[in-house]
C-alpha cells in the first residue's frame, strides 16, 4: 500500500528563544546538527519509506515560505496551511483529506517535525513494522518511546504486555504528565512508554474513526475534501477550518477508539524540548560543558553556551545557559530554563515585538 | 604662584575588559558617567584651579589620539608621550621638566586620570589648602583617602596625629598592602589613610628630592630638559627615557624624603578599581541590581549588568558580572572578578589580538 507522510510543522515553540523566534520556531532551526534544520532532517529521515510527493507539510502561512525555502524539493501544493491552529485533530484530519483526494486509500505516517531520533535505520524498521499492523483491519498504531528515566513532562501510554499483534503491544491506556513518584512506578513497571506523537495508520481507518468521534469535524474535513484542486478551495479551507473544536488527536480519537496498538520505540529519540536537551543530544566536554561559537570558558563547569559571531568569555560559572544571537543575549541558570517564557511574556507586555 | 597639573593617564587597566582593550583603557572609558570619560572628568575637575595650558597629560604614543580627540581644548605640546612605561617617579620627572622649562617655578598637582571624585567643591578646597602646604619650603604633600572599611587592595600611609602643618598632617610612614586583619587595625586606628596617588608639590621640591634620591634620573631628565622645544626634543626623549630605571615615586621620593605631609580626603573618592566599583558608584535598584543598556531582568538580583544595543536578557542570576560590547560579552560571578586577567592571558597565549 501506498506510503504517505503527514510532517506537523505548525509549532510556535518559545522554549528556545532566542534562537527561536515567533517568525521562526524551534523546527526550522539547526538546533542538533550543524548544517541541517529539524524539518529538514524530518524529512530527509522519511525519505527511504516515502516519495517526496507523497511528503505534506501542515504549518500555517506566517511559516509557508520557511517550509518552501528549507524543503525546496516538496511539491508547493504539499504544504498545507491552517488558517488558525486547532491543536492535532484538525491539523491530522486536513492532512487525511489531502491525501485521501489523492489516493483512494494510502498509509498515513504523523511525524512531529522538532524531534531528534539518534538511529535513522532503526526508526524505518519500527515504522515499517508500525506499517504492517496498520494496513490489517483498521488499527490505529502509535510509536511509544520505552523510557530511560523518570520523566514528569511526558504523557505515558500503558500497555497490555499480553495482547500483542506482530511487534506491536495493544494500548490499555493514555496517561497524563505524572508525577515523580508516579513516574518512577511506571519506569519500574515496563509497561509504560513515552507518548511520542507519532502515528501510522490507514486514511480510511483514520477517517472512520473521525466520523464516530468527532463528527463535526468529520463534516467539515468533508467538505475541505470536496474542494481540494478547485478555484474554492482556498476560501472553503478559510471557512470551515477555524470552526473546528480544538483538540488534541490523543484525546478525541486516541483514547476513544478501539483497536489501538503501540509499537515500542527504541532508536534512540528526544523531543528537544528545552536548552538543557541540548547536553544530551551533542555530549558534554571533559569540563561537562556544551559548547558551540565563538566562546573561551574559563573554570566554567556544566554549561551549556551556544555563541555565534560574538566572543563569550565566561570565567568561573557553573549550571547556567547563555545563548548568544545577533540581536539578544540570553543568561539564565539550567534549573531555571522554565521561565524563559517569562522573558517573552515580559517583551509581550511591553509590547517589544523585536524580539519575540 | 602658578598652578600646573599633570595627569598620568598611560595605564593599561585591563580590569575594565571587555570594555577597556589595550588600545581603549579604562581613563578614555564612559564608566562613571553617561556622556565623559573619566580622563575628561579629571580636566574638567582641575580647571577652576589650573588653566588649561598648564594642564599636562603623560601617555604614551599608542594613547596620544584619544588624548587629543578627547581633550580637543588642550594645547598639542602638553601631551607628552613617555617611548615606554617606566612606573611612576620617571613619569613625574618627565612632567616636572616640562613645567620647569615653562616657569621658573610652579605648583605641580599630580593626579590620576582614572579615579572617581564625587564632591569637586571638596576636591578643590582640599587642592587649595595641600597647595598652601607645598608652597612652604620644599613641603611634598599628599592626599590621604579616610578609610571607611578595611579594603586590603590599596596601600596606607600613616600620619603622626601630633605634628600638623595648617590642615595636614606630618607623615610617619607608607605602609604596602595589608591584610585583612591590619587592615581592621588601620581602620580603628584613626592613623592611617589610603594612598590616593594624587601629589601636591613645588617644582623645585620635586626635582631637589629627585637630584638627591634618584640622582641617574635627575640627570638624564636635565638633558631632556635642556632638549624641550629644539628639533632634538623627540630623538632625546626617546635615547634617554628607556634608560631610566622602573620606579614608583612613593618607594623612589616619598618614603625616603622628609617634609611629607598628608591632607586627608574626604570628598568622596573612589578608585574605580574594578566592575564591582560600578555598583558602589551607580547605586543599585530595588532588586540590588546595577543595570544599564538593553536589558531584561527577571528573578535577579545582585548582579552588574553593562548592556549596549543587543537585549541581554537574564532569567534567575544572582551575584553577577555581565558586559556586553559590540564584539565580546563577559560572563563572571562578582566574586570572581579578579579571574577576568585570566581572559586576557588566554587571549594572548591564543595570539588573539582582536579582543585584547
Amino acid at each position: 500500500m501506498k506510503k504517505t507522510a503527514l510532517i506537523m510543522a505548525g509549532g510556535r515553540g518559545e522554549r528556545f528563544w532566542p534562537k527561536s523566534r515567533k517568525m521562526l520556531p524551534k523546527q526550522f532551526l539547526s538546533l542538533t546538527n550543524d548544517e541541517k534544520t529539524m524539518l529538514q532532517l524530518t524529512v530527509e529521515r522519511i525519505l527511504p519509506l516515502v516519495d517526496m510527493e507523497d511528503i505534506y507539510i501542515v504549518t500555517n502561512n506566517y511559516y509557508k515560505s520557511l517550509v518552501l525555502e528549507q524543503l525546496p524539493d516538496l511539491p508547493n501544493q504539499n504544504i498545507l496551511c491552517e488558517p488558525i491552529g486547532r491543536n492535532t485533530a484538525p491539523c491530522i484530519g486536513l492532512g487525511a483529506v489531502h491525501v485521501a483526494s489523492k489516493y483512494e486509500d494510502a498509509l498515513m505516517i504523523v511525524l512531529p517535525s522538532d524531534h531528534l531520533i539518534k538511529s535513522n535505520e532503526l526508526f524505518m524498521q519500527t515504522l515499517s513494522d508500525a506499517c504492517l499492523v496498520a494496513m490489517e483491519d483498521s488499527n490505529l498504531v502509535t510509536i511509544g518511546i520505552t523510557p530511560n528515566y523518570p520523566e514528569t513532562g511526558y504523557g505515558y501510554i500503558k500497555i497490555n504486555p499480553s495482547k500483542k499483534k506482530r511487534q506491536a503491544f495493544c494500548v490499555e491506556q493514555f496517561t497524563e504528565k505524572p508525577d515523580y513518584k508516579t513516574a518512577q512506578q511506571y519506569l519500574e513497571s515496563g509497561r509504560h512508554f513515552w507518548n511520542s506523537g507519532m502515528f501510522i495508520w490507514k486514511v480510511s481507518s483514520i477517517l472512520y474513526n473521525m466520523s464516530t468521534f468527532l463528527p463535526d469535524t468529520y463534516d467539515g474535513l468533508m467538505k475541505i475534501k470536496d474542494s481540494i484542486g478547485s478555484p474554492k478551495e482556498f476560501r472553503v479551507l478559510e471557512d470551515i477550518f477555524p470552526g473546528f473544536t480544538s483538540e488534541s488527536i490523543d484525546y478525541g480519537i486516541m483514547e476513544k477508539a478501539d483497536n489501538i496498538y503501540i509499537l515500542p520505540g527504541n532508536f534512540g529519540w528526544d523531543d528537544v524540548g528545552s536548552w538543557l536537551a541540548i547536553e544530551r543530544i551533542k555530549g558534554t566536554d571533559g569540563e561537562k560543558n556544551t559548547i558551540s561559537g565563538n566562546t573561551i570558558a574559563i573554570n566554567t563547569h556544566n554549561c551549556i553556551i551556544e555563541a555565534s559571531d560574538k566572543l563569550i568569555a565566561a570565567v568561573g560559572i557553573e549550571d547556567m545557559i547563555i545563548v548568544d544571537t545577533a540581536d539578544a543575549t540570553l543568561i539564565c541558570p539550567k534549573n531555571k530554563s522554565g521561565d524563559i517564557k517569562k522573558i517573552l511574556e515580559h517583551l509581550k507586555k511591553e509590547n517589544n515585538t523585536k524580539y519575540l
